[in-house]
């Protein structure tokens, strides 16, 4: 029996844009190739940090690009929090926790509901929309409370925002970023989740002394980012080609969380309690108090299934991450059904 | 007047294989893109990391690919040097003695032609092939040493060697990995000088425990490193382009290197001294005792020729570094010329 996975946080093949972005990325270098080929600018390609600066409605020095996101998220980390104390959401991304470790900096785990009760650490990082790992998204009121916490210089926020144009319905809300009107509060995405995740292409953009303190960390790591990545995805944009993509993609995934939803409401009823995000690449389901996930999932290769469980998320022992976005709305019917299956021979979960 | 940079350590435009490329990325995701274009494994393409074992011996696992070799080099010195003592040559490379500054490592310069007095130290770190920022190549008599401390187990060595394989002429020297046996001495490269720097793809191989290890650190860094480039350096290599490139880079950078040496026998002859290298894109020159390079430099911006002053690598305040690699043949000239009239105008060079 072949495992189905929803366990990984990566998009299905049929996401990926495999013909057209074989035709950007040898426009890239035909259009532009003697800058794209050559050493470049620490902070990415020009015109794509253009084309983010004026999305983004901000200068394009304090946009810095780097090879993903997590990597434009240590090198805040290596600036900022060295030995300081970082607000984290509970659960949270658990590759950033795993940083914060190596970078020696306390975390202090704050529930996504809670105010944080501490002021002056580091900084407080937050992924508000669709986060990872639980599908959830932050309530305008709560996003409005992190802008002023920056406004009143009370507290720096990093908003990590991968996710935020993967909405299959209702209405988006602003970000943490525009509530604060776009000047203090540091803001990544990257094009991951809306082009391709094997581009690595993510940006920060952060005030301009710390986009200039960025990009010496940058020179000082890799000289200048992977551009042919970077003039791969301009190209894309500026063909037109990225809406109708985002459009494409938010289809393939919606049929995939309904798929999920739909299989759970079928299996696991009154069994278990899971959320209903509107759009991203995950939800968070809960089992009854006093069961065990991690050792739920040591069956799993038997049960022909897999997930990740919340702890290593920072999240309670009776939680778990699942994932829609990788495997088929068929592979997702089935591989609930199996979770289903392996929970009803679970003596803790019943 | 323009300036001519005999700074800048980046390839001329023309030896760049532009058409090629573009459509070798093209292939790439043509080819492969359901691959090329999701996360991945941390090593990097596994198709170029088995090229790159095959071409070295070793096993695919032990190649580990990198967004360019400088982030392979800090991955290194972060899991080896921290707090540690490296020893490095005097001069040597800016950006790695950068990186262990800020990773508070204590550095140990070793001029050129000295054995290492230090064997206790975290390693060695050696470009022995057409060195940044000398040129100079290590003799077999002393890379067989090196490979020694490091079979004795005296001292851990990392041989840097990005320019190897741009020789114009004479007999190439055994690499130190080679002379070890190629079983633990550290051994970074990248295809920036031998195809595309842009293309930020680099390599090290290294025994199998450490590889485990920066692949830990590397997923924990940027997830999978640039998957779009390593392809096309892939495909470029696939198609039988890379040993032709090769030629026709070294045609362009003899010719450069030749320009440099004429001009400077012209200009120069008796005022100061320099070095003729096989390979690579630079030389190092050496004003009369006494002279200042950077205080020269100052002056270069009406003068209208750049370089670096040696002291920037470490190296005594009356060297310089002259790039070759990026003028044409011309500008390289009249670079030279200029360079000569700014040193007749300055009284401690005469």
């Amino acid at each position: 029996m072949e495992s189905i996975s929803l366990a990984r946080g990566v998009p299905a093949t049929e996401c990926l844009a495999l013909e057209e972005l074989a035709d950007c990325a040898r426009a890239a270098i035909e259009r532009d190739g003697a800058t794209v080929l050559n050493y470049g600018p620490a902070g990415g390609y020009g015109p794509l940090r253009e084309w983010i600066a004026d999305r983004h409605r901000v200068e394009p020095e304090r946009v810095v690009l780097t090879n993903g996101s997590l990597q434009g998220f240590r090198f805040l980390a290596e600036l900022l929090a060295p030995n300081g104390t970082v607000i984290v959401e509970a659960p949270t991304y658990d590759r950033p926790l795993k940083i914060l470790d190596d970078l020696g900096a306390e975390v202090i785990c704050v529930p996504l509901d809670e105010e944080p009760a501490i002021e002056d650490g580091a900084f407080l990082y937050t992924i508000p929309t669709f986060q990872n790992p639980t599908g959830s998204t932050l309530s305008a009121d709560r996003r409005g409370r992190l802008a002023e916490l920056v406004r009143s210089r009370r507290l720096p926020v990093l908003e990590d925002d991968p996710y935020g144009l993967v909405r299959f319905e209702g209405d988006p809300l602003p970000s943490v970023f525009e509530l604060e009107g776009g000047v203090d509060v540091m803001y990544s995405s990257s094009f991951s989740k809306t082009i391709a995740p094997g581009l690595r292409v993510g940006y920060a953009i952060v005030p301009e002394a710390l986009a200039s303190e960025l990009e010496d960390l940058v020179a000082s790591t890799y000289i200048t980012p992977a551009l042919l990545s970077q003039a791969t995805v301009y190209q894309f944009l500026r063909r037109g080609l990225f809406e109708p993509n985002l459009e494409r993609v938010r289809g393939l995934l919606r049929a995939r969380r309904d798929a999920m939803l739909e299989a759970l409401d079928r299996e696991l009823e009154g069994r278990a309690r899971w959320n209903r995000p509107e759009g991203g690449y995950f939800l968070w389901l809960e089992l009854p108090e006093g069961a065990d996930a991690a050792e739920l999932l040591t069956r799993a290769t038997e049960g022909g299934v897999t997930f990740v469980p919340g702890v290593d998320f920072g999240g309670q022992p009776n939680s778990m991450r699942l994932a829609f976005s990788f495997v088929s709305p068929a592979e997702i019917d089935e591989g609930v059904r199996r979770l289903a299956r392996l929970l009803a021979a679970t003596p803790a979960a019943v």
